[in-house]
């Protein structure tokens, strides 16, 4: 107990979720939720790594692990959200996010969320300059080696993902129904003052919102019923955006499996008044939507439909499909199940 | 298919429309469009006129011609907005702005809105100077001679309207039922760092969404009724409105016709903290409504009770609104005729 | 009614209520109407410090009254806020904002609020500096001489409660239904520049707002029905909250009478980047809520189950209970009875 009131490694957040932090059928969007979680990791982490006296510093998001939306949020129920510390390496802070939902006129509770994020402290006078975190303490040895396992795992993910990022989506006029083509969309946001950190970035928890914001137009589209997030794959948050630039985020249906629809997501950062610097890729994306029935019961997706290059995508959503669902059957059952 | 994807005069955006973007009924606020399209628009000039290596700008609303809210949208309709430069002189850019509504439950779409706007790309540097603008390529020779017609034209409207600008609005107390006292309101608003573009000055979408949200709420109390915006008149925007400026919205019933009220907007602007500067009228503009029964056919609405004064303005509101009718008829029909 | 016209004394400002001011029930946060009253209370409070030439500065608010919400108001309402400054003294102004409440469809209006703030002008330029402000002229002697007493009996309460400032919330692991930790609630809020006044401190009524969104999940999960807020005690601001801060909004219920709940909110600022300052105690305050049947009457709630401690602070906020009540009984009748 002693530890949990310890202010700089442990934190609490409740709302109430409101009209429009959901769709038309009442759901809460999936990025309303992973924004919160953002915040919580931005403000935990941030403090931590200034809780030594020294540099001052703004914690930035580096990468969000695979996370699962385990039950759908509603209007009016309250989201808890409690962050925690649980590893620290010389540079990085992972911290650990649970969302609770409260239905408050029945008292009923459930988990909706566990994720768990990446932050990097940077100084605030010079952003490029990445100072060293204060170490935590463990309750016990095993923690810390688990932390550390999971930070050289992530390590090595991330190196991996840093290639894939040359695909631009195009507009297809006159598309056929089910076609990558007929669902595709995308969404344009000049950067206000608002979403940014003290040193004029984007939050993380930002471009996640409006990414998901993408995803879930582009799975309406699709399917044309109520539909929800049910995972994001893991997140690398490679380049920064700054205040006043102009973000393309672009979104593409890549697979369907029986009851479920992968979308791809692309965010374009556009620096256009303020450096000299060209249009680049900020971040990708994988989410996955299912599609509800009025009793809140996922029902079967239309399939989609391919060109040739299409179909490459397709296999390749599907062997992510395949190997997440290997993975949860060995690690654990998912709540929905137990 | 090549032209349309050189995004430097090209743009799409899409965007979930939301509980609060729209009234009690589910009908989405003109303001809420009428943002979207002005942002299209700045994102799309801006971007342009950054084209070129040089001195950096950002691309100022001057005008919107007269734009006709064509169809109803709806909470949960997907609206589509896309951009595109369609004439540029010297010093100024036009751009066209289509909005289409899609109803992603059963995949139907419709236009709602054709606006034209007109930018001014002003110096980072420097506000108060005003860059050359590229030139673009038109496909046909006629694209830009039909283009420099429609800029001598609005060129001409902006020295005839610069005038029409000192009436204030009063409080009346205790007014009788449909006089323009009973409905006439004001709204204020401290500009905000959201508010704002890079310069620091109001983004005109912002100015206009205020300007509806007055407009609305006079229409609302004079009919009583589920009322929308049918379309608003050519707007100039002569003066701009520094972050800090409290401005006060207020908007006054000027005419009614069977089944349309027209109202007139007023934005006075009051930078009372940073300069030694008086407050001054920024903009103003004539919104018409329409009342919906709840089938979503127009009804007619109650007449407008005036005194003498009224009655000249009465008169104005007449004549715009037979000039108006009577252009409509020789240029094209109404989308929802056809 | 030419007192009327003179702008730098008097304000109206109306705005509709839409689904995100509001709870599911349709009934508007009193959060939100504070906000809207703080506003009106800051443009014009400092409209008339910088009515006179000489050194610029913003109106920092210092006290709310305290405030009672006299009738729910509903979304799709418009709210009309009219402000007046009714006494000056050398360093302060209050300043009286009355609401109405107008359904725009039958045209009844009804009073929900009238509350008295204090502002204080701070330098532009050096914001520990407080200016003097211009004198107002009173319509009759009586009015002064009543200003001057209200001002002296807040000033003098204004000393008393700034001691009250010690107590902090612990988080309680599986607590009794209807105890204090079974309710109690926290909520964090990173300071952005849309929170902020020119001073980059935040406005008052962004944190009663968030100290109001707080009292309404305590008050929800205490006894799961449609609550509203039925008043806020005074509130003292006696330390500013600056940009870039963290601040953690909590709050645990004190004491329920048959038909209402009191709860106390803090709000504590982190200064965590920015200044070598410890965390901080900003701002205190008691709202008290009601529990509303389908049909808009007040209905028993819970009875608050307490410890020893909590105990202590029951009877405490039984005295302000019956205080409150005893005040009401000889200076005037709610208006609800009227």
């Amino acid at each position: 107990a002693e530890d949990r009131a310890n202010i700089t490694s442990f934190l609490i957040h409740c709302r109430i979720m409101r009209p429009d932090d959901a769709n038309i059928a009442g759901n809460v969007h999936g990025g309303t939720i992973l924004k919160m979680i953002e915040e919580a990791g931005a403000i935990i982490s941030t403090r931590h790594c200034n809780s030594q006296s020294g540099e001052h510093c703004v914690a930035a998001l580096a990468r969000v692990e695979r996370t699962d939306f385990l039950s759908p949020m509603c209007i009016g129920e309250v989201a808890h959200v409690s962050a925690e510390i649980t590893y620290t390496s010389k540079h990085s802070v992972e911290v650990q996010v649970n969302v609770l939902s409260e239905n408050i006129l029945t008292g009923a509770k459930r988990v909706t969320n566990r994720a768990t994020l990446w932050y990097v402290p940077l100084s605030l006078k010079n952003v490029d300059k990445v100072l060293e975190v204060p170490p935590i303490q463990y309750a016990w040895k095993e923690l810390e080696e688990d932390g550390k396992k999971r930070y050289e795992e992530q390590k090595l993910e991330r190196l991996v993902t840093k290639q894939r990022n040359g695909d631009i989506i195009f507009p297809v006029f006159n598309p056929e129904p089910y076609t990558v083509g007929y669902s595709q969309s995308s969404l344009i946001h000049l950067v206000g003052p608002s979403d940014c950190t003290l040193h004029g970035f984007v939050h993380g928890g930002v471009t996640m919102k409006l990414m998901d914001e993408v995803a879930g137009i582009v799975a309406a589209r699709h399917c044309k019923t109520n539909i929800v997030t049910a995972s994001v794959d893991a997140i690398n948050f490679h380049e920064k955006i700054k205040k006043g630039c102009v973000i393309t985020i672009s979104g593409r249906m890549t697979f369907t499996s029986n009851k479920s629809m992968e979308i791809e997501v692309f965010v374009d950062a556009d620096p256009f008044v303020d450096e000299p610097k060209e249009r680049y890729r900020a971040v990708s994306a994988f989410f996955t939507y299912v599609s509800l029935s009025k009793e809140g019961k996922p029902v079967p997706v239309p399939q989609l439909v391919e060109t040739e290059d299409e179909k490459r995508r397709f296999e390749d959503g599907k062997g992510r499909y395949l190997q997440t669902k290997a993975k949860r059957q060995v690690q654990m059952q998912p709540l929905t199940q137990q």
